[in-house]
């Protein structure tokens, strides 16, 4: 079986309980239907098989090195960049105007991640150049797009997107890279930026990096800061690539994971003028940047996901072939060992996994959908509500896979035993990698504060509205069916729970103390989602069961399985979480430092 | 500050919550005094500190190496253990009739403790050659004893524990290796161990492997099991070094933490003979092994536990030291930043830690003092509540840290942001090592079990009921401080559903059903007694605020405050996994392989 994606799933997911050909009718998306879709995902599953997982454990093991100012990077992950680049994948995230392929993005999420749970680390560089074409394409100049987008778009030039400083992480408010005016209109920039992926190397003739900086004399925080784009060569009238910029790698930061994805340290200006392009207005570089948020925000997600979905593959493969001991049962020592995956508690686990990982890529790929509804909504109201719909979704598609899908890493260590804490196995890698995603675009922390202090307020509560409502339409569907009355019953308690909760937290004096608690009402809403996500699985797996193959049968009672997995051993959690927040306790809120250790 | 122990907390453990007075006062311990026993760990402390602290990073990212069938590691290694050995810190596990210190159990876990903070990896060799020559002298005949334990007391050989082999982890019952008796009464060992920590080395002229294999035609299963000792090299009969032994070194095991710590696979008997000498009975291997397990057990809780701990306190100190941000109501961003120990969302990640660490390590100690009580007591009927009480909590000690403050490293990470991801910082090195404890002596599933099928139903339920006894002691003493009310009835409430997830599961006509969501009762009713030790610290810090230093009400506070989070964030938790329990829910436990994925 392949380890890297389970296609009857993703198929299950796209078609039957997202109803993917729905966007296919759009007339943007109708290049496409679902024989070109599906031969779009072989391609990309033989590839990522064939051209990227086989060296995943290698790179991680032999991490970019910093030799003489420069990255040295195993020659594996240029050769397999050049192939996708050729195969022409490069081109999957971008539109027919940006000359690329215009797929759908629930299409182009699904095979990107195929080569995320192939290799982490190595596909990263396609995902920032992706991310930063995109941005520039939204908010950059003609003459600047003439310039760089085509050759990000082909792959010949990669991107990354520069925000942090070693000061300043999650408040950007405070970066202090300057960006002074020079007479041609272009901008000097100095100023150092940390935690930059793919921020060098020397796979590509040149890398565009998406500055955040500040013009002297702009507004103090965040409403003084501005986008450039700053290339590492200067680019000749010509399109020639030209002299140095004078971005200077100034080391290489070593991580827990993710170890095959240089991460930088850049200097700009300090060994010579560093030239940057302005990318929309003066002092709206935050706004232009947040243009793609939503896009990159649910790609983490997806990656966070399908790392799990790598370790829950790998750990029912290893358990499902693995013999030793035998049922509680028996207690014959000479009768033959059965296979792990017999015992309960493998199973336990093997269905945690199976719950959050599967969980989690329905909700991701239903943002997904959102995107292309966005794009292709007729009406204002539609595009409206898919707008709603998205803003309130994206920090649970960053942040819960982050959370769950990590214990999920954790628990395929766990069936694999000793083995699994082995670097000859993936799954500690994969555990390794995903640690990252709690940390990067936006912490855990700073969603939970999105979540609860902003979007489930916005508009009135606009966007909670239309959440409910989509759920009311789920459980519209799902309670004609006897089995799945329960679950209806239970969802319909969460919601007024979600509902019960922040109104309760409204009513506190100090606005900062109803978001002291705004993680965990983060990850309870979380399971609120999935649940609803679950459910509508549910509908598609009692539907999928009429009438269908002995192997479906198998496919299906296991999805329904996990349903109930879901409602009965997950949502139940969710209740002791929206209690505490709703308590508006203030037991660490009020805590000194001292306290914590006694001076 | 210090980040490898907090001696107030260590200090208010041992005197003012666990009365080790109480201990002092027995013959047994009558050479030691607090004087004395703070004397012992200033010296812990301070030699932790300086001579195994400071490499443990070095020694992490430099494994050791297998060349030419031998083991290189790197020399600070050695240098620390011969400066532990040389201070006399080897004979602090062990009694006067070995040689040893004869400390308390209590003061020898908290010095051990401190050392593993500092090094992990450098220190398992000393724990492992404690564990092994107590062992030896608990089963092993007097001319083995003679032979062998002097030089494992002083230090200078060390020991191992060989159980596991390639097809047999968790199944001891499925081990291969054969011990064929020889004419002199000494045993042939031939086979294959994998997972043997400290297995081989240099830094010692010899190494003693206790070895569980099978004599042709003993019982199969369990009962056929027998204990060895097999030197590395064998032992001239004047006590000096004589020939190899044909232990021979496979491979090394490389493994996501415990780096430094030689983990390998032994050949036995391939090269030549290897002579083993039988320790206790025939067939008896398993419960001689046994004898020491709630010790070891106990002893892996507590790494568990101060892993945790050095995340802990690392990232407090960061956190209060590192700018970031402001607070959420400030909204001049010319304001100078705060620490980031001021936002709502670090404090709860820190108390969140806290409460996890100092909660364990009061459960862990309390069982430790078990042991001194067991070594001490007067009469029958003492001895058998301090058995009772170790046997019921020796899975979960084993078990709640591996768990609970695993994710309290998860935290540390997450305090320090993208800093904490990186090799530069060792929070992201205890959260590798630390997720080793949930796998080794004993899984998570098997204590699981174990509390489930045996412990809380031995002796017809005895030990549940002294367990109940001792939450009523504490229960009376707290209920006089109106403060600590409402923990009393919370705790009564969490008692009573233990007892009745118990008389539920009780019904199921399939008691492997019964039996299937153990680990989730294991998780749970963890969560029970550490609730149960917060309250005794609760108790104690109440006192303690009585006429105390300034920086002492700070301290007490937060012993207060970690009480009240404990309470109101976690116990409420373990009331949904109790439901569950109980519900004899077979969703995964009926599940077939196919059904994960449809084939």
């Amino acid at each position: 079986m392949s380890t890297i994606v389970n296609r009857r799933d993703l198929d299950f997911i796209m078609y039957e309980t997202l109803q993917l050909d729905d966007i296919l009718k759009q007339e943007r998306y109708s290049d496409y239907d679902r024989e070109s879709i599906d031969a779009i995902l072989d391609l990309s599953q033989s590839m990522a098989e064939e051209k990227f997982q086989p060296f995943a454990a290698y790179l991680d093991q032999n991490e970019p090195k910093y030799v003489d100012g420069k990255v040295e990077i195993i020659p594996e992950v240029k050769e397999a960049l050049l192939a996708y680049k050729e195969a022409g994948f490069f081109a999957s995230g971008y539109s027919y105007e940006m000359g690329g392929m215009q797929l759908p993005w629930v299409v182009h999420q699904a095979l990107s991640a195929i080569f995320v749970t192939a290799n982490t680390s190595a596909t990263n560089y396609i995902f920032l150049t992706q991310g930063a074409a995109n941005m520039l394409n939204t908010c950059g100049s003609d003459a600047l797009k003439a310039t760089y987008l085509p050759n990000m778009v082909a792959g010949d030039w990669f991107g990354t997107m520069c925000l942090s400083e070693p000061q300043a992480g999650s408040s950007l408010a405070d970066i202090r890279t300057k960006a002074e005016k020079r007479d041609d209109g272009s901008y000097k920039i100095t100023g150092t930026k940390m935690w930059i992926s793919g921020g060098d190397h020397e796979m590509t003739d040149n890398i565009v990096h998406m500055v955040l900086a500040k013009i002297p004399g702009s507004p103090a925080g965040v409403k003084g800061i501005s986008l450039f784009l700053v290339p590492k060569h200067r680019v000749n009238d010509d399109g020639s690539i030209g002299e140095s910029n004078n971005v200077a790698l100034a080391g290489l930061n070593h991580k827990m994971g993710h170890k095959g994805t240089t991460n930088c340290l850049l200097n700009f200006g300090e060994s010579g003028d560093t030239i940057g392009y302005l990318v929309g207005g003066e002092n709206q570089g935050l706004a232009n940047m947040f243009h793609m948020m939503n896009e990159a925000r649910i790609a983490v997600g997806m990656a966070a996901t399908v790392i799990g979905l790598g370790g829950y593959l790998y750990s029912l493969d290893y358990a499902r072939n693995r013999p030793q001991g035998r049922h509680l049962s028996n207690k014959d020592p000479e009768s033959p060992m059965v296979m792990i995956s017999e015992h309960a508690d493998v199973k336990r686990m093997l269905m945690t996994q199976k719950a959050y990982v599967e969980g989690a890529q329905a909700m991701i790929l239903y943002s997904a959908k959102l995107l292309d509804e966005q794009a292709t909504a007729n009406t204002d109201e539609a595009r409206e509500r898919a707008t709603l719909l998205l803003e309130l979704l994206t920090p649970i598609c960053k942040s819960w896979p982050s959370e769950f899908c990590l214990e999920a890493n954790k628990l395929a260590i766990q069936v694999l035993g000793g083995y699994g804490y082995t670097r000859e196995y993936p799954v500690e890698r994969y555990y390794r990698d995903n640690r990252l995603n709690h940390i990067h675009e936006g912490t855990h922390a700073i969603h939970g504060l999105d979540i609860m202090g902003r979007k489930v307020r916005m508009a009135d509560g606009a966007a909670l509205k239309a959440l409910a409502a989509e759920i009311a339409e789920t459980v519209d569907t799902a309670k004609s069916y006897p089995d799945l009355v329960g679950y209806c019953q239970q969802l319909g308690q969460s919601l007024q729970q979600i509902q019960n909760t922040l109104e309760a937290v409204s009513k506190a004096a100090d606005p900062s103390l109803a978001l002291a608690n705004a993680t965990i009402f983060l990850d309870a809403m979380g399971h609120v989602v999935v649940a609803w996500v679950w459910l509508k699985q549910a509908v598609a797996a009692t539907k999928g069961l009429v009438d269908c193959s002995a192997s479906d049968v198998n496919f299906y009672s296991g999805k329904l399985a996990a349903c109930k997995f879901f409602y009965r051993y997950e949502l139940p959690t969710a209740t002791a979480k929206f209690d505490l927040v709703a308590s508006l306790d203030d037991t660490c809120f009020n805590l000194t430092g001292e306290q914590f250790i006694g001076h």
